[in-house]
């Protein structure tokens, strides 16, 4: 479905495990207006695309605009995804089988929609309108609960024949490291992400309980400790909390070494919510032990950047795919 | 230059630290003829010039055809390159730099000429006639006295920003892993190189000398460890032989897991001197961990099988450059 007359909005849309963010979004990525609403995903996937519609709408009226006003919708999704078909074809956290999102959604609004999976659309968001803006090759690597990550090639999201090429967070640093979430031993997430980070520094303090003050900051020591609290705790040079994050930026490091030496990026893009409450001492060290670790030819003028859009990745992406869509 | 006559013929040359190899090649990527000369690169680029010229006109002559009939010349060269250019940046192997290979074969041959490094050639060829043939996203692995490797995605090679990604040989599998000759700790290379194999096996040597009886089969215990001693040894079930050959699949295995993950391919190509002397079992040994250690939506149908090429993979890509050049 394309349609080639004038458009100058689209809407961007995060589909995210808790919560629907809808953006009405210009040709230069400028949010015009917004709405958000929680997802509730285990009310089924007919009441979510219903609440989609809702938001998408309210977003549109709270900039003076109506639907016929905007080009086409693009959608961020956890996945994995049909890229072809738009539908999710399984996803633990929204509890949904071969949803037809595209489908519905396009039915719903009578305009061409374009989805992706929501961590190559914040990549995609940092490459267009963010910290990778005007590179043609970039890598995109994502610090949360988990690790995201994605890929440019030459401006264009990289794919793969299945549609699951990205998994930057299960490259294998040390086959007989700690154990990964996904069953399997010494992937990056393993040692970088905020639950490894996590789990660091309580071992850590198993070991020995005062080597850390963190658990006063949290609500009960059994309580999940979060990337603000980590950042207070960073700044407060806790040492077993130091050491834990240091680990993580340094494998971090040594992931985005192999990046360059892969792909030879113009471009590394540094983000999530780990990184952003941590701030540019993180990617600071990422960069240093990346460029050592790499060949001086592969990493020769790369920038190794915080990402810049932060909870607007995703929406800023969405928008990206949906100019596409029209283009 | 391009060139839209009805071309039949190209020449790929192979230009190989201690060869150069030259043949004439149809479309459908048969070998009509070939040439071999000794590189002698301490004689200097012009004389090494001369030579690949001599090399691709006897090509030619020895299946009776005349330049005339010869759309373009494709080239594998050590690298690293500057593919606009046609240069070679520098070169450790031949010993010179700024070398301008692509202007100096135009201006001697009056036909197109396309240069690439020599892995990625490697890569292409198996791409386009061997065992890749068919598939739009490929991951070559090549293992012999280093590690090379290189990516086709959407049917293109990943070039990357300065036109020097593919560098596979040196993803970081353990940071605290043995030192490579890259100079960094645990790269692919330092696990799964014949070099990496020769020292584990010299390493089980000194700690136990009755571990092997290699050391019969090489001239001396200080001779360099061949590929096809190595594969006399493995059939012999030499232990330390079996257990540094194992390692060097297993490590080639988890870095496959890890390009599973990253670039979701149709299909995973290993191929090298190491590969070929040692046969089906090591890439099976290299399948079976890589799908054990990948996401089962990234190894989905992916082929993991051996090159098809051998000694032609470089002349056959360069063929496929060639065409590319004309096309």
């Amino acid at each position: 479905m394309k349609n080639n007359q004038n458009y100058q909005y689209v809407v961007g849309v995060d589909l995210g495990a808790t919560k629907i963010y809808a953006a009405v979004i210009d040709k230069k990525g400028k949010i015009l207006g917004s709405t958000r609403a929680k997802t509730n995903a285990e009310e089924g996937f007919n009441q979510v695309i219903d609440r989609m519609f809702d938001c998408i709408m309210k977003a549109i009226e709270s900039c003076g605009l109506t639907l016929a006003e905007i080009g086409a919708i693009g959608v961020g999704s956890p996945g994995p995804l049909n890229l072809v078909e738009g539908t999710i074809i399984e996803t633990p956290n929204l509890g949904w089988k071969d949803a037809p999102l595209k489908s519905r959604l396009e039915k719903t609004l009578k305009k061409p929609v374009k989805v992706d999976n929501d961590g190559n659309v914040g990549i995609l968001g940092e490459y267009a309108y963010g910290a990778g803006h005007g590179a043609q090759h970039m890598v995109g690597l994502f610090v949360g609960t988990g690790i995201g990550g994605g890929v440019i090639i030459d401006g264009k999201l990289l794919h793969g024949f299945n549609e699951n090429a990205g998994e930057l967070g299960h490259m294998i640093l040390d086959p007989n490291g700690p154990l990964c979430g996904c069953g399997r031993k010494g992937c990056l997430e393993a040692f970088s992400s905020r639950l490894a980070i996590e789990k660091q520094i309580r071992i850590a303090a198993i070991n020995d309980l005062s080597s850390t003050t963190i658990f006063k900051k949290t609500k009960s020591k059994y309580d999940r400790i979060s990337s603000s609290i980590l950042a207070k705790s960073y700044a407060d040079n806790d040492p077993a909390v130091v050491e834990a994050i240091d680990r993580s930026a340094t494998y971090l490091g040594y992931a985005a070494a192999s990046l360059l030496n892969i792909f030879n990026p113009e471009v590394v893009v540094i983000g999530g919510g780990v990184v952003e409450a941590l701030g540019n001492a993180y990617v600071k060290t990422v960069g240093k032990v990346a460029v050592e670790n790499a060949f001086a030819i592969a990493s020769r003028n790369v920038r190794i950047v915080p990402a810049e859009l932060k909870d607007d990745s995703a929406v800023l992406g969405a928008s990206f795919l949906a100019w596409q869509a029209i283009g």
